[in-house]
């Protein structure tokens, strides 16, 4: 456990010292040690120094750098710097440059300019990770590996082709197959030869969803074995744990399942795109999800800014506290650190405008001062490490339902399936209750209440699964448009969704009618819907809400059906967020799910971790603009003493075992 | 006629048995009968399996298709699977796939896939088409032949330079005639060999106007002449007769009267683009086009969605009843049949969503009823084969004032050549007239009023044309920004527009002042403009409404001329819906024209077809929310018996003279 | 002087005789000298027809134009014509054809297709420079050079990456120093040889900032050499003055302090961009640039339209009046002429739609006489010729800063450089004020009042020379976001802006919280900002306006800073325009900076020129639609009059020392 050689959580950040002199690295060393850094992430970016001209290595200045930081009590979280090709990689390599759809081979100047399928570039890769690890798979500084930064480059080049058409080899074993999976006995595009098939590239009209689906999978195991070529370098001269930061859902097109399952440890990127609550929601919607990649062991919040918030196009500040309300938000959900990018702010390059732990203002600055004492707070809590987070709920989340939901030709432009994932975990992060991710083949057996959201794609196992798991009496809701196609993309016959599925449901869905663009509707309970609307035949199935307007006026909007032991609820249109709260409660109650603290007002969050000795905290993040009281005076490990209310903003980590 | 071989209207669709198995097969027999199909359009998309390896036929699956088809009492349509050429042809024949004006050459994975001006592309065409008559060309199934689908992929390769080469020296005859024709002494571009002449790629600032009209019509001969080359080839097997499915206006960059032409029967895919009322609009709008290039014959309405209204990036689903009250709005504006795409819904391919007769969730579905119901409708239409319609009214349509006011640099981006057109046309529909499409330089005299909108483009001959229609008692309304520019596309000079025009109109246009973007002005008479103004000197005019504000404050706005023995009106902005509708029906009443069955609330539409013999059929369509009583009882072919009243959205078709 | 040679101020337009045969020639005669059309720009577009093959010339149509606009009292201003290559320019030189970022070739059938730094086009344009010089060096018609037409044209083709790179080592001297300056540490971006440098072309992120800024200076480096290549072949031959038109701001990537040193005369073309009051700001801003670039000397007006006014996609008519008042608003601030793109509107050709001097309608119509009375007035101002224009106020401008707010990767997409220029502009305008532009390196002592917009790059000698104006006595108002990077884009250390600017302001900028799109934001005076708000911290500078909420309540968000004998104010966020005309007044009054003429309601504008010999002209212009009354009668130099109410629309021009 990484929290074992650092003695405590991490603390720390992305630290890049070979932009910088010996002055100020000097500075660093004392500002590190007053802001209790204990970790830092080193070389994501340093190919060019590391290898100047192929093949010639030079090591000499990381030597340093790493035993400096070592006599500073600084652990070393050591990055594979293969996100980044220099440019006589570029040179010595053209074939490897990432080429587009439309065709346009990319050039360095930026980063993440290589194709990943290129042979060149994974062997170059291999090769630095492997020069990295015979020379500091041992070094005392070291504690953790990291290969790579954030996988992302799409390219639709040759090798991509070459190495697509090998995975779909062994993917469908025959062209017949493939055909057929494809349904490319539609617009006559059934392929005579394995030559014949081509990566996505630009075409006339809408791609075949098939060929695109599969595309995506490709890329994400792609990816995967790009990732597995360098891990497996690394063990062989280093016992220290691999890992790679992942990124923001809807932003990596990789299956973070899979690829969760070959880290040592789950690492994550988090950069908010809304302010306030909306970003303290989505600190937990990303937390909840690494963690329930890693099945629930404790995650690395690998990134994320002192004062970086994604908004339209402009990169807002963070508010004064939130340095330490998200740093412990992600930490309650169990990450057992909280490091950034980066420690220092680039004095140029293409971040200079990212924000970081040492602003250009420099120490006398609003921002060193909140990292300072979130760097204390973070210190405090070392007895954590290892402690882990139950739910009570889960949302169901899929790779396939995402790249399937993104296919051409799907009959709204206003489905989304990250959008709708987010608003499912948003429904429920507002009723208090901390929510699991979960596969749709997942064993469901511990939930109360299951959410599926968006799940377009649904296997057949998968639709068994959640029949099941309403058999054995679980409360499941899944939301329109789901169960819609099976695994090769292909419509599900007879009324949606899947058969087992309709029959946890209690019903059939005859026929979708998209809601026009920003078209609101009523139904009977007053709540109103977007989006989406379906014309559903309840089938044993309680009708609870139904539309109240044009061709589908009485017939269900959202029906419940008592299944086995369990209730399968359906809704069939995007609810308002307050309705979907409201349903979600309600749901919740029905469930005997409550909220982690009851009796708090919106706004005021509560997570518990457990360790394996029974020890507890509460978590409780106030992000009000008004003070809390809370219901008894409790230990507050922050401060080390009784707390009773927290002003604006505040935070306090309680011990015990039901603390208030 | 197609009537006679099917004994009555067509009705059915496109059919795609390759996409399913025996199994289904089976249903699909039962199915068709139960909806009384009796035309299925096959073979679209079958060039994969037809011609499986370059030269290499399989006809053995498509005969027992037709040989079941026959069996079952459904004729066939028989397409040429020329629009979709499979994976194989792009890798043996690279050169004919087409390229993009930026110059990426697309690939296959979609549909197509082929640039209309290669060789090779031509020549693999050609000979399937001739493999399929050869082998169909008696074949009792066949009834119909259905060329290619929806001829529009453009291209900007050099195979479509050298044809474009080709096209301008026969129409020019000589550089010099090209250099003054696009007027290259502007901006250095005078030709000095045909070499130089290039199609309008990507280029740094506006292109020349002259060119991209010219490539405009280049490219519409050249998919003529695709088509005839099919057409000859098919004819040398086959009596039967021959057509191609034309599409939506704007969609499909060919002259619409040249290809009629050439067809035996004029056939198009009709898909509205908004809900309700409008779509029933559209509906109108459609027919009334097919039936005109047509000139008058009846046509056939090849394909339509049961459930498929494009809508703001949204596919809507129909509202209940609309398969039929849209069946019946083509069927009476004289097509011969309703066809639909597809006849089973797809379970995989880029177009699963795309609405079908048979629905993803089968025959227990409100779509295949509805189907069933229109089915037993339209046989119940048989006796109006042949019949036709008439109309005294005629919008100017033309493809050379579509093109040319699509060029670069143009006053403003708020012209546009169709929604002039569907506004036009729109405004007649409202006041219950049917109206036809006529060529500028096409006879004229059968109509009562004339109504030119958008006809930016106005031929010596066009505007010639129009003087002496209204000289011999026609009456003509012109629109803003109409014939300003030449066949060349040159500004007419001294005074817009085009002189013969100038005379009848009885004014002479100084300048054009466009309006801001959302701008909203008011006339003398209270209505409102937007988009464009004019100043507008009248020369024996009569003004009817004048400017009120800012430069062109009382100068004429709307102007009427009494020319011979007609009157020329012409409006110089664009009126708002109901202004524009009211100006119509002056028009209509000074032009002594009424609804064809007055006294009827607005949305309840009425069109006459009439048979040689002298058999009237009063279509009724009420689109209304309430119903709508007839002022006497009628014999309803629908029903057989008498009507009263027809109900929400309900139909009639009453026999008779004058039924009501 | 140009006016010695025209005996006045100039008159007329470009002339493309070529469009054109006999019969108009001759009336271009004689409208011509209706208009009194004195100065003619020829050739712009002629390099088809002067060299109809490569090294082939046509000069006699030429010399007969030329000879007869001699004849007719119409000098002329004889352009290169190498922004248009022929097509045959195109064939034989493809390597010379702009590439796009993405790699796409453009072709031929526009205008500017041409890379400035292929050696083809380079040596082509300068041969045919030099051969028109050698003909027409002497020709007394010629009273002007015009080398090319508006310099524009982006390349990234491997003959500019050659060139780039020798820039570069001209630049940088070493590799090292290259890589310093662009911090190429960062994202691994490390060159190890100049071959590895490109230019900017498509990549896979936020392009490397140092990059994308000196590509700029590049390119502007290159055109001013391409321009200075045709400048010198023709002094070879020629004793007559040489420029190039300069475009809009933001619109021509060249930095026009430099340029403007190579030209004999500044010339402009200015297009407004917004209609009314909006485009008679626009014509002071372009005026007052176009006289700054030249150091106060008199400039020209080389286009305008009469009837050309962009605007969202809409090329607007100018109202009445507007082409006499925007003319006289060029010549008040110190144009000696107004000239027009073009004599004759084209009939064909992709400008077929832009206005001219002569519309499509003829000389019959209200465009025409408009440009009669113009020329009547010009004809009367001849003896302002020479005489210049004072300010007391200037507003800092930088080629260098504009670029870097170019950057990849800045806080806020709501930053806009000219906007900010334009915004900062137009509340002086509003004042009744005179402005200069100056560069911040450049002697400002002369100005009571500096105004510094979006000075985002700032270099360290800029920094030193607006502390060292502010110690001498200056006004400074440093406006956001401003001397933020040095010369090199490299962030300012320990707080913003640039340590000297620090110093003059008495303040430190801690951080940047750019505001969310459409917020607005309330300071304690009750002005509003948006864009953009700081975190300053006031270090000897009295606090003037404070923020009102959020993290920065009660912090500076105006201040004011006592500095030597100067006073330095802060701005932090963008006000609104009626809140930042009210602070520009204020600065105004405490700067002694009146309006040239106080008392007149907002909307009249005046400005004074005054010769060599001191007499002294006020212009006044009525941009009102009610009419003014003068303080007393004057003598109006436009009427020969004494004149005492301007009407609506409205000018004159009044002689004397203060003739009110």
């Amino acid at each position: 456990m990484i929290a074992d050689r650092l003695g405590g959580l991490a603390f720390g950040g992305d630290y890049n010292p070979e932009q910088w002199d010996e002055r100020v690295w000097k500075e660093d060393d004392e500002l590190m040690r007053e802001a209790r850094v204990n970790l830092a992430t080193v070389g994501v970016f340093s190919w060019a120094l590391l290898e100047p001209e192929e093949g010639r290595y030079d090591f000499a200045w990381l030597d340093a750098h790493l035993d400096r930081l070592h006599a500073n009590g600084v652990s070393v979280d050591l990055a594979t710097p293969t996100a980044s090709p220099p440019p006589w990689f570029t040179l010595a390599h053209p074939d490897a440059m990432p080429v587009t759809r439309e065709g346009t081979r990319l050039v360095h100047g930026s980063r993440d300019t290589y194709c990943v399928s290129a042979p060149a570039y994974r062997e170059a890769a291999r090769r630095i990770a492997s020069a990295l690890a015979e020379r500091y798979g041992d070094h005392p500084a070291v504690a953790l590996w990291h290969v790579h930064n954030e996988y992302v480059t799409l390219c639709w080049c040759e090798h991509t082709a070459a190495a697509f058409r090998v995975w779909l080899r062994a993917q469908h074993g025959s062209l017949d197959a493939l055909n057929e999976a494809w349904g490319t006995a539609f617009w006559s595009q059934r392929y005579g030869s394995w030559e014949q098939v081509l990566p996505p590239r630009a075409t006339q009209w809408h791609r075949n969803p098939g060929l695109t689906l599969d595309f995506s999978r490709f890329f994400s195991d792609e990816v995967i074995a790009a990732y597995l070529e360098q891990r497996d370098a690394i063990r062989t001269h280093s016992d220290r744990p691999v890992t790679t930061n992942m990124m923001q859902p809807g932003y990596q097109n990789v299956d973070l399942w899979a690829l969760s399952r070959e880290v040592d440890l789950v690492a994550i990127d988090h950069y908010p795109d809304r302010p306030g609550l909306d970003a303290a929601a989505d600190v937990a919607f990303a937390a909840d999800r690494a963690r329930s990649f890693g099945n629930g062991r404790p995650w690395l919040l690998m990134e994320q800014g002192t004062s970086t918030v994604y908004d339209q196009g402009r990169t807002l500040a963070k508010e004064p506290g939130e340095i330490l309300r998200h740093s412990l938000g992600h930490i309650a959900r169990g990450s057992d650190g909280a490091l950034f990018f980066q420690w220092r702010q680039s004095k140029a390059g293409a971040e200079q405008w990212h924000s970081a732990m040492v602003p250009h203002a420099g120490p006398d600055s609003r921002v060193f001062a909140e990292v300072k004492a979130t760097g204390e707070a973070v210190s405090r809590l070392g007895a954590l490490a290892g402690s882990t987070v139950t739910a009570d709920v889960a949302v169901l989340h899929d790779s396939d339902a995402w790249w399937a939901l993104s296919s051409d030709g799907l009959p709204s432009s206003g489905l989304g399936y990250h959008s709708a994932l987010r608003n499912a975990h948003r429904a429920l992060w507002d009723n208090g209750v901390v929510t699991d991710f979960a596969h749709p083949e997942a064993d469901l057996s511990r939930y109360r209440l299951v959410v599926a959201p968006a799940l377009y794609l649904l296997s057949d196992a998968g639709a068994e699964n959640l029949r099941r798991y309403v058999v054995n009496g679980g409360t499941l809701l899944v939301q329109y448009f789901s169960g819609v196609v099976d695994s090769r993309g292909h419509a599900r016959l007879g009324g949606y969704p899947a058969a087992p599925l309709r029959e946890a449901l209690g019903i059939r869905v005859e026929e979708y009618r998209p809601l026009r663009h920003e078209e609101r509707i009523v139904l009977s309970d007053s709540s109103h819907g977007t989006v989406w609307s379906e014309s559903v035949r309840a089938q044993g199935a309680e009708t609870i809400a139904t539309y109240t307007h044009g061709a589908l006026a009485g017939s269900p909007a959202l029906t419940r059906n008592r299944c086995g032991a369990g209730d399968a609820w359906y809704l069939s249109t995007r609810l308002d967020d307050a309705d979907h709260t409201a349903l979600v409660s309600r749901l919740l109650d029905s469930a005997g799910v409550g909220p982690t603290l009851p009796g708090l007002p919106p706004g005021v969050e509560v997570v518990v971790r457990q360790g394996e000795d029974g020890r507890r905290w509460h978590f409780v993040l106030n992000h009000r603009a008004e003070p809390v009281s809370l219901p008894d005076p409790a230990h507050d490990v922050l401060t080390g003493g009784p707390v009773r209310e927290l002003p604006p903003g505040g935070c306090a980590v309680l011990e015990g075992e039901s603390p208030l």
